[in-house]
């Protein structure tokens, strides 16, 4: 496929803007902007930061080129000095982002960029597409994984997904969230996922009969043999074969039956008849693989229900995120700089759920010192320091007679610098270190917070002297 | 970005099996698979094939590099003899498929590969994920159009798309799904798709007041000026200024303003008043735009309750096909050809609608002469022809005595040539031209085919010849 620049992935939006700004004497402007997100999809208790990777490569490609000049040129609505502007474009920003892999909640800022404003605008849809999208990915992974109880579970989905960049990266994120592996072969060239497969129904057609399909896959494959049982009828047939052809051609080869899998049909009781049958033949030892439009709410199920299922390739509903297909994460002017000073801002709504967080903010996670459990998120003034020694009171924002003093803990600063005037400071750790960090994250947080209903609603307040000036804000506002 | 090379943007499994294929002395062998769907998303009455000339790009791009090999001998599964053989792969397949804009049901193929097995599986996961991912979108986005009346509908979705390509392919499919453009500005520079936009609630926030902002944008586009009056309040602030602006910066320029945009609380209401209100101004002119979540359902309703708004931009709801965002698209086995003669295959399935339409096979679409509607398709063996001067006995595949004489007809091939022995033979028409045909053919289908809810079931048949080829092969397997 051709390399194509996607500077230009962009709501065309931004740039009307952008030119008006420059017009308008505005281009050096300083703004802040945070990226937010205000539900968790399929009503969870949190979701899981990804795409920060993606994020910094945009960043660091982001041009613009001659053909790009030319199409806007062609566009009749821009100004010469804007496009020269464009042309000589380099990206100044500031930008801070929560590390992939943590745990997130709602209306806390995960990236936070400061900038000229047509550029801090201009990266709006980026930043969200890509956060959006791969967030959304690990989010419904870790729930999937989660169902499982153990088990592994394999991302199957690249022939569902939503583009190639959705099957690509949306492998990675599944990764992150906990799968093991993907059937997605360019995710383990392009990221070091395990790719994993073995054989499809038309495999199993190919051939004259069950029997023959299988020898002649164990025979290429004595030591990693996974059969697919299903193709014609997986108690009947699809078992007895397999077995047979496990002591035909894999034990004599001193090698062990790696699996057999079920992709249709009853997978409870089917899964259940074919661990008897393996038992019974001495292949204790062999995995039974589901699949066949799988998600975190069959898993449980058929777990509740008995499946004696040891590995789960879930496809279509994990990487369309099915039952949720969308992450709403929103990107919203916070603060604007004035004679250098910063001057918050704040979008009012009729829905009070809907009022931003206004000025330039560092989000705190207060852990319990013996525990090592997450307590809460605070949001603060960007430069406000939380001294550990000292008791802190936290308090609901809303209901603010809700107070809560801490004592014994340790808060740590969330959102980390990445760019410094438009230079990459962030050194993005390895996928196996991120994968690994997020299921040590998660594990700080309390059960209550993780299960699938009704989960607890974890607290993310706002500090006092950040909470004050929203209230200034707001009164100001109700004033005019 | 860098694009990469997507050769190995394919299911494990497809390696696996080439492999397994070679080393049973397969690689030759001629395998014949169809891609077909088994149900259209959200209950519609037809989808819209789509993607086709990405899938050709593919096919076109097809080869193994360095790297890809490196990797794939980095797994130790893979013989040297496979290795040599990828290294010197050349896509030699034909290939079948209908044209992107043609509505196609349930059952009946929609691409078909002919070729040496090794390659004709090795494209399954590519294939499905191109027409499965544009297919839905163009789908979702004509019901979408359909639910507008007639009225504008731009399509909204990158910052909620998943992924690059999710976004781009997306904005393509939507524009052949009837949107009149889009955000996406990429999608304009590559594929000629009107990009639209002008500001954000955050141009509104930059400036001390919201008349301050939309002066400083009427300045800048007085030919073209579209504001956004939710910000603050919509009645109280949002209208009233917008109509000052007008009169102030627009009207006296020798211009007419675009429009005000609407992007939250009860569109019905809002949009009643804000029309009321630029009427009363002189602005009958003046387009009322809404967006906020929508999807076909709520224009619907909106529509019903008397909501007076002219165009319509809508997002996260067209990008991700929310209310079904997979396309269930299959890729299966239909045939082998055993000394040049080819010997049709069929999957059973305890779910008798599971079962596949065996064989090498053509799709004839019935249109009646004197109204031009379809009356149904044929699902016939390749080679069959139909002779229109005749007349011709439809009949149900299931309930074979439900059964209908046609005359009158005209019988038109849907499957088209696309490659042949790997050297593309098809030209792909202008998208413009992809969309008008789009248009021009559901207008070819009865309303009943059409319409939302219940839609009636349009006939999807199989001529005597291939039923009864089939009938034999069921038999043939029952008897085993």
């Amino acid at each position: 496929m051709d390399k194509i620049n996607l500077t230009l992935l962009t709501d065309f939006y931004e740039l009307t803007m952008a030119n008006g700004y420059l017009e308008n004497g505005l281009g050096d402007k300083i703004a802040y902007f945070d990226m937010f997100f205000r539900k968790v999809p399929d009503n969870g208790g949190f979701a899981i930061m990804t795409g920060v990777e993606q994020l910094i490569q945009y960043f660091k490609n982001l041009s613009f080129d001659e053909r790009d000049i030319e199409y806007l040129r062609s566009k009749g609505v821009f100004s010469e000095k804007f496009l020269e502007y464009l042309q000589n474009f380099e990206f100044r920003c500031d930008v801070w982002a929560i590390p992939e892999g943590t745990p997130i909640f709602p209306n806390e800022p995960v990236v936070t960029v400061r900038g000229p404003v047509i550029e801090a605008q201009f990266v709006e849809t980026m930043i969200l597409l890509t956060i959006n999208h791969q967030s959304l990915i690990a989010t419904k992974a870790n729930r999937i994984v989660r169902a499982a109880q153990g088990r592994a579970v394999m991302e199957f989905g690249s022939r569902r997904a939503h583009g190639y960049d959705g099957a690509i990266y949306g492998a990675r994120a599944a990764y992150i969230g906990g799968c093991v592996g993907t059937a997605c072969t360019i995710a383990e060239r392009e990221f070091n996922i395990p790719a994993i497969g073995t054989m499809a129904h038309s495999w199993v057609q190919l051939f004259p009969s069950e029997l023959d399909a299988f020898r002649a896959y164990a025979r290429v494959y004595p030591d990693n043999c996974v059969l697919l049982v299903d193709t014609y009828n997986v108690l009947k047939s699809g078992i007895p074969n397999a077995i047979k052809v496990f002591n035909e051609e894999i034990v004599p080869k001193g090698f062990r039956p790696q699996g057999i899998r079920i992709d249709s049909g009853d997978i409870t009781y089917l899964s259940r008849e074919a661990r008897k049958a393996l038992d019974e033949a001495g292949f204790e030892d062999c995995k039974v693989v589901a699949s066949n439009s799988l998600d975190e709410y069959i898993i449980r199920d058929i777990l509740l229900q008995g499946a004696e299922v040891d590995q789960f390739g879930v496809g279509e509903r994990l990487i369309t995120s099915k039952s949720e297909p969308v992450f709403g994460g929103v990107y919203k002017l916070v603060a604007i700089e004035e004679n250098g000073r910063i001057v918050p801002r704040i979008k009012l709504s009729e829905n009070v759920a809907k009022i931003t967080n206004p000025g330039f903010k560092q989000v705190w996670r207060f852990f319990d010192k013996d525990t090592g459990k997450a307590m809460a998120d605070v949001l603060t003034m960007h430069d406000e320091i939380i001294d550990e020694s000292k008791p802190y009171e936290l308090f609901d924002p809303e209901h603010t007679w809700k107070r809560k003093t801490v004592r014994n803990f340790k808060a740590k600063r969330l959102l980390k610098k990445i760019f410094d005037k438009g230079s990459c400071v962030y050194k993005c750790p390895e996928l196996s270190e991120v994968k690994h960090y997020c299921q040590q994250q998660i594990e700080t947080l309390w059960d209550a917070v993780v299960r699938f209903e009704n989960p607890h609603k974890y607290f993310v307040d706002l500090s006092e002297p950040l909470w004050e000036m929203k209230q200034e804000l707001l009164q100001q506002h109700s004033a005019k």
